[in-house]
């Protein structure tokens, strides 16, 4: 199976009151696998805090604002993507997963705490992480962990500058 | 097996910044299996936001402020419970999960930027999701989900007010 490219849209960002939660957003999607984040706001904080981890951290992970969300979506699906938005009120992860998983272009969309009701109809599929209320931080977390089957929790960040050295106590790091 | 017990203790809590992160935390840990949250901070507001969400969305999650979190890890030890600490310096997920599935009893140390160098020594378990910065939602999230094998995701909240009626698109929910 070819690689997957799985890139994040996060809609409905505030730039003040949603700096550190689109942060976390974009930094999940990097350690677990996606390839980049668009960001359908302007907020030159969040890229740079994200440029910041990939310049220290390694991997080629893009993350890119003032991104307008209907033609990111409209381009993706004609590049042959799907979409899969993650919302509470969508079909419950552990009854799709088996059916977006061999899918190899995937467009997450994460909303904030309004997403315009366009979204529901736009994405190809509408995926809850329990139909409880909790963050679109751990949402996307689980959604993709399931989607890489927890390959991605081994994925290696070539080009890095520091790396952690796995200890049973402590801190320990290398500098490379 | 008996019913596992799995309890978070958030520290390093600054009542301004860390507020809705915090929130976050404690959401994550009701949906996906927790049994409530020992905050060692005090911050009725997050409090009163998880209490307004369980009162709710049903389900018995208690959310607990200004714990001491030196006595809280004895006492928890001394019940026989096992501590661990998500960090990123800890062991990898995939690589210790399969050790700790088996308890029954274990406490969930989840920090804000810093954490005081004991609690290194003091868990049980120092445990990593992948060695990459990303965040405490998603570390909380994955943790979780590994340990409950995937079954937490259908968890029922009883004595809910409110339920969503999962859907392929659009919004449906059930007063109950």
């Amino acid at each position: 199976m070819p690689e997957k490219d799985v890139v994040i849209l996060r809609i409905g960002h505030r730039p003040e009151r949603d700096q550190r939660v689109t942060t976390h957003v974009g930094l999940t999607g990097r350690a677990l696998g996606a390839r980049g984040m668009y960001l359908a706001a302007s907020d030159k904080g969040v890229v740079q805090s994200i440029a910041d981890v990939t310049e220290r951290w390694g991997g080629e992970y893009f993350c890119e604002d003032n991104v307008k969300w209907r033609s990111c979506i409209r381009e993706w699906k004609a590049e042959g993507g799907i979409v899969v938005h993650l919302t509470m009120y969508g079909l419950n992860l552990p009854d799709v997963i088996g059916e977006i998983r061999p899918k190899r272009k995937i467009l997450v969309i994460v909303g904030a705490e309004k997403v315009p009701g366009e979204i529901y109809g736009l994405a190809d599929y509408n995926v809850a992480v329990t139909g409880q209320p909790h963050s679109e931080i751990s949402s996307l977390a689980l959604f993709l962990d399931h989607l890489f089957a927890g390959t991605e929790l081994r994925n290696e960040f070539p080009g890095a500058q520091i790396r952690i050295i796995p200890s049973k106590a402590g801190k320990q790091t290398e500098e490379l």
